[in-house]
């Protein structure tokens, strides 16, 4: 394990003649501006910030590191939710801000190679003129780059109809830590050639090597879209109905859950009006995605009595696209408005779906126990569930020694319903200590083995989870 | 390395205690029968037939060929076309087909848990009663497992619109050369916990464990489908239109290439009539599926002038489903039946779909340079193009030598195009000494080091790429 020394000023002028005086900075507010993701109250200082601009550069930054000893931590743009690219142990940060090229846009075949730091968005916006587009849509898309989406196996509300972040991964340029530059695949669509270090790379969280270059698959984009929303007095019903909509054949692009307490939360801030039911505790958003308005309105008719069967108090269409932005307006703001309120930590848990309202019924049973208040929100259609555990006025103590108990429980009641730790954000620095609920020694012994064959000397994200 | 030594009667003692006698075999014709799979005229006699029913046993047995050094290959049902199943270096063949169970369909989730020895058919049948179905459908679904499909990454005709084996997959219960038990994920539809072992086995060919248990996800069966021909005077207006169809934004099930010369030899042995415009080189046969068969005919109406404006000579729709049948049969059996004729390699190329031109005017060109004749299908949805390459009359030492050249052409091709060297049947025995064409030293490092995590004392499987 590389630990922290006294960072060497040989290294400094090294980096500083290699890259230029404008890459290399050891000024506190750009360290500091890199010492934090969004990720609870969390904040590391590196020794260095370095930010090459292309694979060459960043294969000589790593194998000299690699000869020193020096941790190096790379980032996107730093949205993470687990604390992945922390800089835990010092050393340097990689920015890869400059790796945000699209080198090309292969048409015929639904492929476009990009830069790692690209921001997701941005070639979402791109290909819209050409009438395609790359599904993965996780909440921070606006400024999350395709290598921190690949790193942490991203997911989003559409990843009901259209998958992950891996289902969109066909090959990928990667730095090797001594170095080495390689291909993990190939540009096809199916590929049975070796082991797949390709999926391999996908949630490796920075800890195999560097994503420099991605060959991603790109589909035919939907033109149209059309919400639905549904109220519930009970999670067991809203369950229920994810169910039966996805049972009866209906291909929705996302099933979005959302409790009441903070979609007040998002309304009362963004001060948009929301329909709201008197017994309502959740809700449903529903997105259907299409080429043909039409066609999505007579879906949503024949949708209609499935959703008054399982039991929804409510269901309401928008009046308007300004209404129907609103709405997702709510949606995606929910997670950050809902972690204003109070010091907080978020758990990614993931379950089948079925058994949602298990874990919902489960986590606020265990708050009781443990005397905390969370806010949940997330991936109905995935069984993706986001638990905001919210400080309050909750003691330090109470917090740090109580709470994580807590967790502990909320993760050992997913790994019992078939689920897991964390579905979409990654494991990085808060999940880590509740790794081993879902993962055994043997798990974790090849793990480790893997991570040598890339990185025998530890220089990739050290401090982490393994 | 796992060396061939003589089998000690100490050790065949221990099994027949460990399993009885009923399922512990050294007769020659159990030996053959397993010596050999579905790969050109390959066979490898092993020392001993093993027959275990359970994961417990399995583990055992494992443990006592890892204590003792006896080379380990498992068996699905040999239906493999690289010959990754085969007992190169002797010892013993595990044969998984007592592993056939379907243990728990999760209806509501859309999953079922099964046994790795499970017929890929026999689970369509079970499930077509529920309204769901595991998609993928390599050639050999009516004989082939699902841990033989897993461990090649199986694809099929549908994978156009359905993905891989690999897009299935959900958690795996693998039994360790230790004889140590894991799962490797959850039973979840996003997963961001750790390096994905599941996906790593994924494509593994036995060389790292031998899966006991799936989970697998399920989507809703479609009930309708609809099948139309189209015959083209060359490769590259048929690869052309493949990308029309798919960028006009259908979405078919399949879209497969026959060559003619492979279509006549099928229609001959079958007595099928098929349709063949004066001018005919290639084929596509475009598979619709959903569940409106009125649907189905309008989007035939809707592709009919793309497949016109492609150059297609002429469109067939079948006049009722005994033709549909036939159709299929032509396809399905295509690969045998041409097989039937010679001794042949057969390779599994695959590149960017728009290549497939490219590909095969290149493979055409490489069989008249060192005098092969050729006969090619496929995948043309994916880029998948099977290469079957017949000796005829070719001298031995032609074969041997002269046609090895022309694969590495070939292959050399493949890569230049932006493909690789097998996209649904593995690497196993005959690919092995091409896997350097596309994979370098490092990447080779790599995949020994994961190997090595899993498979200290290598007894899984040696002999063939690693």
């Amino acid at each position: 394990m590389v630990q922290k020394l006294p960072f060497s000023q040989i290294h400094v002028q090294w980096f500083i003649e290699f890259l230029g005086h404008a890459n290399v900075s050891q000024n506190l507010n750009d360290l500091d501006s890199v010492s934090r993701d969004y990720t609870e109250d969390l904040s590391f200082l590196p020794d260095l910030l370095l930010i090459p601009s292309n694979t060459e550069q960043l294969s000589k930054i790593l194998e000299y590191c690699n000869n020193h000893d020096i941790p190096v931590y790379t980032r996107g743009a730093g949205t993470g939710l687990s604390g992945a690219c922390l800089p835990v142990n010092g050393g340097v940060v990689i920015s890869m801000k400059r790796f945000n090229k699209i080198l090309n846009l292969d048409i015929e075949n639904f492929q476009v190679t990009v830069e790692s730091g690209l921001v997701n968005a941005e070639l979402k916006e791109y290909l819209k003129p050409y009438g395609l587009t790359y599904p993965p849509d996780p909440a921070s898309m606006g400024s999350s780059t395709i290598g921190g989406n690949i790193s942490h196996g991203a997911g989003g509300p559409k990843a009901v109809k259209y998958g992950t972040t891996r289902d969109y991964v066909l090959n990928l340029e990667v730095v090797l830590p001594t170095g080495e530059i390689i291909w993990t695949g190939a540009n096809t669509l199916k590929n049975s050639t070796g082991f797949s270090l390709t999926h391999l790379m996908i949630g490796s969280e920075g800890l195999l090597g560097i994503v420099t270059k991605a060959v991603l698959k790109l589909i035919p984009l939907k033109t149209e879209e059309l919400l639905m929303l549904a109220a519930f007095s009970d999670a067991s019903k809203a369950a229920a109905c994810v169910n039966s909509i996805l049972i009866n054949g209906f291909e929705p692009a996302g099933i979005e859950l959302m409790e009441v307490s903070g979609v007040e939360i998002a309304m009362d801030f963004l001060k948009i009006p929301f329909p709201k039911p008197i017994t309502t505790e959740f809700y449903l958003l529903i997105i259907l995605d299409g080429n043909n308005i039409d066609d999505l309105n007579q879906t949503a008719e024949y949708l209609y009595p499935f959703l008054e069967e399982s039991g929804a108090i409510e269901v309401y269409l928008p009046n308007n696209s300004e209404m129907a932005s609103d709405w997702w307006k709510i949606r995606r703001s929910l997670g950050e408005l809902v972690k204003q309120q109070s010091v907080y930590k978020e758990e990614d848990t993931v379950v089948p779906r079925s058994k949602l309202p298990e874990l919902l019924n489960g986590v606020k049973e265990i708050g009781n126990k443990y005397g905390f208040r969370s806010v949940c929100y997330g991936h109905a259609g995935d069984g993706n569930l986001h638990v905001n555990i919210l400080k309050d006025q909750m003691s330090e103590d109470h917090w740090q020694i109580e709470v994580p108990k807590g967790i502990i429980e909320i993760f050992e009641l997913c790994k019992t319903l078939g689920g897991t730790i964390s579905g979409e954000h990654g494991i990085g620095l808060v999940q880590a200590p509740f790794l081993k609920i879902v993962l055994d020694d043997i798990h974790f012994n090849i793990m480790k083995g893997i991570k040598h064959s890339f990185d025998p000397k530890g220089i990739l994200n050290p401090g982490k989870w393994l």
